[in-house]
């Protein structure tokens, strides 16, 4: 079941190569996985994804979290078919991009306006840039380790990044109070704003939850400070609280990053924020040839009013357990000490004394080779379209794979 | 027929302004347009638009140049119909995503990889970061008043920018080679790329081509210097020649960047690039959630393929010399100096002795006020879809409009 000589996906590998820097890029480059993952994607439908050599999994990826009410979903792609038939580029916005301004301001509790765009990096950057045109200061705050994008002023790669495109960032420490109040002392009066993710989701480690006094912190300290709390809800966005991810913690930043589940895996991003920022958000100039297009727009009011008006998410958050209650016992069973760090809908596996994550990557690769297609270091996503029995499938599935694990551990 | 109290444009325009920062923004804001032109549309088929009240346009914007064959195109609708009926966003790119870079490979004669992202700046963006990656080298020049994209490092909206984000761009003068040696000169060693456009294109003055002999000097210094030449073909891509638009003058970039009209108004952008930069390509971390999605990556192949293999462009370039031949006919007629600038296909109307452009903005208000949907100080576009009872439609329309700026003229 691996990714073999001969298959599509060796042949097409083959020829990206030959194409394609590096035979692949990004966050999709399959390169770092362990050898069963497939590079290429020939289909989707709910929570099945099918790869090029026509092998079938439980897709616990969602396309890297685009997807949160299920893929080929009737009303979403009802609302796309409907807006496409009247075409898409036209020469000004269509009158859904009201309806969908007007949507996020009702059903986000710290909006008072919108703006969107493509890219979850085009919300990050045209928050920060509202920032500091708002407060004419320069320093932005982001935590260590976290993801922001993949801008120069962001992106955790150096290459071809200059030391001035990173210029006025400085670091803190996720949920740690005290380097916080450091990092905002020592940027002074010209602290611009604070950009922080809801949840800590940094790859390769236990995920963390904000601890309530930690977000708390990040606002007092912005408000004192006359700074922009930006929260990055690009990932989690949709899929904890439709309201916004902080909003269990009563704690409302004054922009928000959009981007990811807005739209059920049409391309869209978006920045909402409060009253006293519109005038610096209109003074900014940002724009991109596709941000106007009515399609994505009318895909996003389908998704968020069926996330808010009908259980979805619950139903979501309740598949999720399942899947976690379920792992949990199977490891018991084999032997094996694992940890599920994250919110329930948005986990990470980890296994204890995996300083390498050489077991993680073994486990995932078993799960993978067997239909389960999840993530060895990335957070998981759900969608509404995962029904009992997806999990119950994957559940028979990753218990031969802590089989498999627990006898190489055994053999080794 | 101008937008009306009472009007259903204007009933967005108010809730718009609750919702949106400034009502709206980036180039699609209709603020600073003559009072005829609708802020929102609702419809297009072919080089027709409508806008949200019902009014029937020709258009010559074509959805800001993302229009290439025409709204509503069958085969291109095809290929976007059947890829999503598979999915769009699944946890790896499609084999579209090969196929479409070997289509660019073998279509661009420069091209021995490519890379693809979202929007425009995406593409400028990474190809002066692969630039600064391949060089070692911090500074990049670009054409005085050339529009290369709204990120930080080259928006020219300067709101909320820092002086960092653009440390090491400077300026030369388009089709001055004397100030480009000059640029270079003054770069020095630190020269990492020359970005330019294949058109002068800024906005509110006239269009000029390339000079032969200052491309040469591009391609001479950037060569010489050790530096990448990048040609930001966003704008004029696919519509002069598929191969590139500086092929016919026989100067081939290092990078280019691609957007807008590369599938037909579905969003996608591109880069391009020569094998010895394959390495610093794939050393740059850039990717974006909807990078990989393969419909718009289908909707490219169909239409790359339908402008290389069929008359598309050369018909375009046809009708375009027709509007052009009776536009330069009426003008005469009615006693008005007009200047006709840039590439037929992307032309730029201007009025002799209109130094404040209150004449064009008057001339193509009377235009968009009976259908026919042009710009007053950006360049207009084209589509194969147009034909000549559209032209004819609307020359028709546009020999009142001369009519009426002749009257007001002669009145003043």
């Amino acid at each position: 079941m691996t990714v073999q000589a001969g298959s599509t996906d060796q042949a097409l590998r083959a020829r990206a190569r030959g194409v394609i820097p590096g035979g692949m890029y990004g966050h999709m480059s399959m390169e770092p996985m362990p050898p069963s993952y497939p590079q290429f994607m020939a289909r989707g439908e709910g929570p099945r994804l099918w790869d090029v050599d026509g092998r079938e999994y439980v897709d616990f990826m969602c396309g890297w979290g685009t997807i949160v009410l299920g893929r080929q979903h009737q009303a979403v792609d009802a609302a796309v078919a409907s807006q496409l038939s009247n075409g898409d580029c036209l020469n000004g916005p269509g009158a859904v991009m009201v309806d969908l301004a007007e949507l996020l301001v009702d059903t986000i509790p710290h909006a008072d306006w919108s703006m969107f765009a493509k890219n979850g990096t085009d919300a990050t950057t045209m928050s920060v840039t509202i920032a500091r045109a708002a407060t004419g200061r320069r320093r932005v705050l982001m935590a260590n380790g976290a993801y922001h994008g993949a801008a120069p002023w962001c992106t955790p790669g150096p290459s071809g990044v200059l030391p001035e495109d990173r210029a006025f960032i400085a670091k803190f420490e996720y949920n740690d109070v005290d380097s916080l109040r450091a990092a905002v002392a020592e940027a002074g009066d010209d602290l611009a704003a604070i950009i922080v993710s809801p949840v800590r989701q940094d790859n390769r480690r236990d995920q963390e939850l904000a601890q309530p006094e930690f977000a708390r912190e990040v606002r007092d300290l912005a408000t004192a400070s006359g700074a922009v709390l930006i929260l990055d809800d690009v990932r989690c966005g949709f899929r904890l609280d439709v309201g916004g991810s902080w909003e269990p913690l009563g704690v409302r930043p004054d922009l928000t990053a959009w981007s990811k589940a807005i739209a059920n895996g049409h391309p869209l991003a978006a920045v909402t924020g409060i009253d006293s920022l519109a005038e610096a958000a209109s003074s900014i100039y940002t724009t991109g040839s596709f941000w106007f297009a009515p399609t994505a727009m009318a895909a996003a009011i389908t998704t968020i009013t069926l996330l808010r008006d009908t259980d979805a998410m619950a139903h979501t958050h309740r598949m999720a357990e399942l899947m976690r209650e379920g792992l949990a016992e199977q490891a018991r069973r084999h032997g094996l000490s694992i940890r599920q760090s994250g919110p329930a809908a948005m986990p990470l596996v980890l296994f204890d004394g995996d300083a390498d994550l050489s077991v993680v990557a073994g486990w995932a690769d078993e799960c993978v080779k067997r239909g389960v297609y999840l993530h060895p270091w990335h957070n998981w996503f759900y969608t509404a379209s995962h029904q009992p029995e997806d999990i119950a499938w994957a559940l028979e599935r990753t218990d031969e794979a802590f089989a498999a694990t627990a006898a190489r551990q055994a053999a080794s």
